[in-house]
């Protein structure tokens, strides 16, 4: 795509050499582009053979692409030529509560698009705190922790006070009053007593995978 | 003082029914009265032989008073003519971190001159969760648990899902960016997963105390 | 319930022993987990013959589970194998106005979910205040008064001042322009000049009946 | 002043016909103005012989200013060649709080410089709401009731709801937490349950008497 | 309405006395009660042969309403037995565009229903100031102004710079990105340099109606 | 139109002056206005042979009106009975993302209705900051440049930092969390290091397109 | 400077291209920097012969640079080694009040800095809006109008509804309450229905001064 | 430390494990610690022979301290008996401007004290992009990059979309208006159409160069 008045979708800019220049492809945000916009970005992947990722697309908008997999849960929408390339390290996802389904979907989802190997440990939140200190054992294997949390988010600051490895948190938008919108979780994560802890904008499942996988990119020779 | 243009204090209305009508009497807000305020509202209790606190009393009025007791940490300064009455039943004091010192005196000294037998575990919090853990055997002999917490105030959340007590969140303005003024803190008590999370303003020691007193109150026969 | 790869909903992790440990079970939030999740922890509970209550459940979500109650006010849906054990102590849930309704019945069908004596005393705010005054001396056989209340929360502050039981206050998205959603009564509870006054999250009804639980706990022997 | 090039004042604009627009002088904004600027200022209305008043004037710019009346507490400055042309009607100014003092004290100073026969009723909060209760007799007599209340502002609700006149709330920045500069008094005041209550800005004593000012003056034949 | 068990309605605790107190009825809040609140309070009005007036009350529940008239711009519902006793003076309501018509509608039907003689002056907002100042002289003959304006609401300042009457200003929720849900308008009167404009909450044309009738009480003998 | 009793439209008071007072017609909101208010309007401009730009308008408020073009994407409807008299200067609208092309869509239909001649460069982002720098070239070319974009807006800084024609920035309401609703994108560009970026509210491309008619008029002899 | 080891100041990277490639220098933000820092900065911009101003420069970081002008109530310091050269084209700097003028000396200062005719009309507000309508004839000389405003910024509104030049509004952080910190003025100058305002961030004099620089530079040939 | 009534210190509770369970010790949180309490934790980690870390210490207080060394930019207190373990990678601090350096020198040190080799490459922000896109070889050799910037730290996005390292963003609190505090940095970098970017708490650079620790703890065997 040169951009250029002759080219069809003067109005897109794919970012082709996003894989060269990060190590990971341009991911879409599904939820303010057009159906038709969307069409014509898968479009012109598959006319590249290059694989795409749409985040956050709502499930009217995917039934009009075809061929690839929607994740109604996650509401991802991914097609594939064929399987990434292994990336070396292990990544868990850990989250407060069942509702924080849809973020830890997203962030499995995209790390697995990413080809790394993900694994998700669900509804191990604080307000019953064994049910994390008992898979603390499990968690020492793995590379890189993300944290997904609604309501005051603050399995985060326990699991970076446990855990050695970069915990990347990610406040959903669970709850409702001030909690309503993520802002309470997001501002716990921020404001946390527990050093080191980053943090993600409010149900950023794609963006704490994608810091993931920059994470892991250290180890690389 | 019955507030007729006779009164020399036509300003103030003390409330001197408080402790008869709710078993506390009122307490003074130092802060925002000027040192002449504090002067005459003293004078009126001393005349009155009623006793009286001031919370967040700055160290420049409370040199201003005479024969009260001030705590320089707390900001409480204190006037009482005799011990209160004892109250049944005991309040733990529990703070995240050091920083957090001046509230939790003040809710300890309030306690204590609502005649309630009060004892602080500071610097507790759960950037090394092991810390509250093994105070819990303890905790177990208290009747209420104020937790007193900057931050992100995650300690209330995990003293909530862990003790069984009425729990009080006091929300302390220790913090910077995001937790600048105790905002994260108080919304992240206020969004808790933990059931039943009782929530104080901002610094407000001597308000938890007074719910605590409420709470004993309900064992009174 | 392991949370082992065997498990069939490795996603879920109920807190069994949340009513042994703290003396209620686990509330489920109906609002943002899926008919699907709460079929399968519907299941699950029946399966351990373990009351259960979703709160802020849709209704078009209630109509997907079987047998129990759902209260299309309070958006509370209850499956309860047999009476639950009384709890000794009454609670009194006031409220400002008629469109408050559905917090108050949240608040007491929480109460007596967890068997306690409740009971409503409805559209009594400030704006008559003759309404709330003729009811104290019904309030004084009461153990903890929860407050509800819209727009400016006012109430709270006049029963605080009022009653020496404990309060707690429980604002309500009742209101528009700066009142919407909630926040000037909550931040005019939470600022209050009434001392003592605890507060819940806004429009959290099942928070204020587990903090009415942990009190009354006070009272056990 | 014409704010041409010869004026010695080009960046002086004093609107000296409001008096006979709007029925009451311009009022000069001490706290921004620098003491060079009110010096001059107020030359200006020696020089016209026009009454001036300075709200929110620090003392140490105060002491700059010659002839005038500094009252301390109320902040306001005041020069009056001659008495003010009495107003018919009387305002009653009540206040929540001691700390409402200086907010009580400018409103008062204004309705005095401005010919109005105003009085103050100090310190009848709702924490204690007979001391408000009783007063009720007596504020039947004044055509204009302003409210002055800090922390969450509650007074203005119970009096709007049980005064027929004219109701102006005027928050105060006293308080602390989500109290803080006043927000939490003026969004309980603008979304009151009471009807018709109506609301200035944080702490502007000046504005609700000017208000008052033209309410008197649909009185005047 | 006694509040009792037997009451048929113990949940309405409708303020019959408002009239005699205030000077005007009791106003329901249509948007947060349900239909079924909204039918049993206009029964009982009917009863009581009591006027009553809801205001933002949805079409689909006016619709079930019997007998009374329905203003669907201004999504007022009023019921009167007869018309109301008239009250000496006038108001203008003026507005910024036509957009704030609803606001415009709620506050004209509330004064009519109050039977106060009341005129709207629409669309002369300050993008077009002669709009608005030809219309000065009009606007003299009115006792009291009320000023209904979105997005900025500088109509509201030069109002209150021009006319010496009492000024009420209504922000109106017309507006988007900084401006949306009225904030901006809202602050705007607030901190407005124009003195003595007084300001309801966001909307609140039924508020802005009731504080006119306030002040044309003052003129009562 | 003149406002009297007997206008049909006493409601409506369109500025038609503004063309000859600014060099630009009054553009209609339509997003707050009614079907029935925008056809009157639309009514009253043909009968004045009158060109008339709705913004903001929804699909089925355009479907009522007649004769005029409707742009789906970028929500305008225009009617103009003759092309517009050409504007001197050209203007680039540049944006960050495919999302942000409704407000790119706003800003170019209306700088085209003024008779101005506008180009689009999109998706052009920061993301991938060679899309914009190696437009640098092509943008020299144009008089004034209108940057959209939405989530944190950083576009406009780069292009700012780059180019030294007049640089407008349009935040868009594209993201969420932190960035729902524009704010983020918004205080990035008015927090902008980059000095002299100009700003509009929220998608307000209407605004923008104004904005620079205005630039381009000092251009006019 | 390169930014190597070498440098004796690699903390610092004046970009001295501005001027070739934007039209105007950088322009160093006194703040925040040290007294350390700006006496560096100054320092090289003296060995390289190019002119220097920093903006909103305390009194007592002023005084320890040499040979430059201060001005304190703009807070700006200017060293230049000549006169700059004249930009054609004329600007207007009005104000709504005398409180703005350290905001309307730093927008004048750096105009002229830049070698633009600038003038400063000032304290011609609305609340006395004949004070800005006599100004209009005079206005209409002037290219850019720079409008400076603090409390709620009606001024602006009414100049771009009036005047067909650029309008570029600048809030001031003069105010209290709700306009405290500017943000009032801000929001109202964003929402502003007077169309194609432009907005500057709070206090941002020197912005507003280039981006009329920017705009002249269209005029240039 | 133990924590009974014995320890002279009960209100201390210093995590002497976290080196071990973490890879680095508990950093002091300085700003909000008395002087008594710094001094008697500083004295305490020299009993254990343990390296100590103070952040936001204000000069006043670290003059009481002894022995250590205080840096008065980064105003970070260090006391180390040796050397830190040296850890493998390499972090690089860029900036965008001259005034973010006390929290680029907070991170620097803080890295250092930690055993990392850190490299600052300061003042090299968006208004003037050249200054970092030269820079980019250079960065290459780093495993992570912490970006610190304030206004609206755009530096941060294009870091992010030019870089495959970690990238840690730092939001500063320099800027003024709707950047003051650092709000409108922060927002930005969380809500950045860059993928990945993580986020710190405003002029976190304590908390940044943990994460950094955390992240090269990933290429340990």
């Amino acid at each position: 795509m040169t951009g250029t008045e002759q080219d069809p979708n003067p109005d897109l800019n794919f970012d082709y050499t996003r894989q060269e220049r990060l190590g990971f492809p341009e991911i879409i945000f599904g939820e303010s582009n057009s159906a038709d916009q969307l069409q014509r970005i898968v479009h012109q992947c598959r006319d590249h053979v290059h694989s795409v990722l749409l985040s956050l697309c709502q499930p009217e908008k995917a039934e009009t692409l075809k061929e690839g997999h929607y994740d109604p849960v996650a509401r991802t929408w991914i097609w594939a030529p064929e399987p990434p390339a292994p990336i070396s390290g292990r990544v868990a996802v850990i989250s407060g509560g069942t509702a924080d389904a849809p973020v830890v979907g997203e962030a499995v989802n995209t790390l697995r698009f990413l080809g790394i190997d993900a694994e998700a440990m669900q509804d191990i939140g604080v307000a019953a705190i064994h049910r994390f200190l008992k898979r603390l054992p499990e968690l020492a294997a793995f590379d890189v922790i993300i944290c997904v949390a609604g309501f005051e988010g603050a399995l985060s600051s326990v699991a970076a006070g446990q855990c050695p490895q970069p915990v990347i948190g990610v406040p959903t938008s669970v709850g409702y009053g001030v909690a309503e919108g993520g802002r309470a979780a997001l501002h716990a994560m921020l404001g946390s007593c527990a050093n080191g802890l980053m943090v993600m904008n409010v149900d950023n499942g794609v963006g704490a995978a994608l810091a993931a996988r920059r994470i892991l990119g250290v180890k690389e020779p």
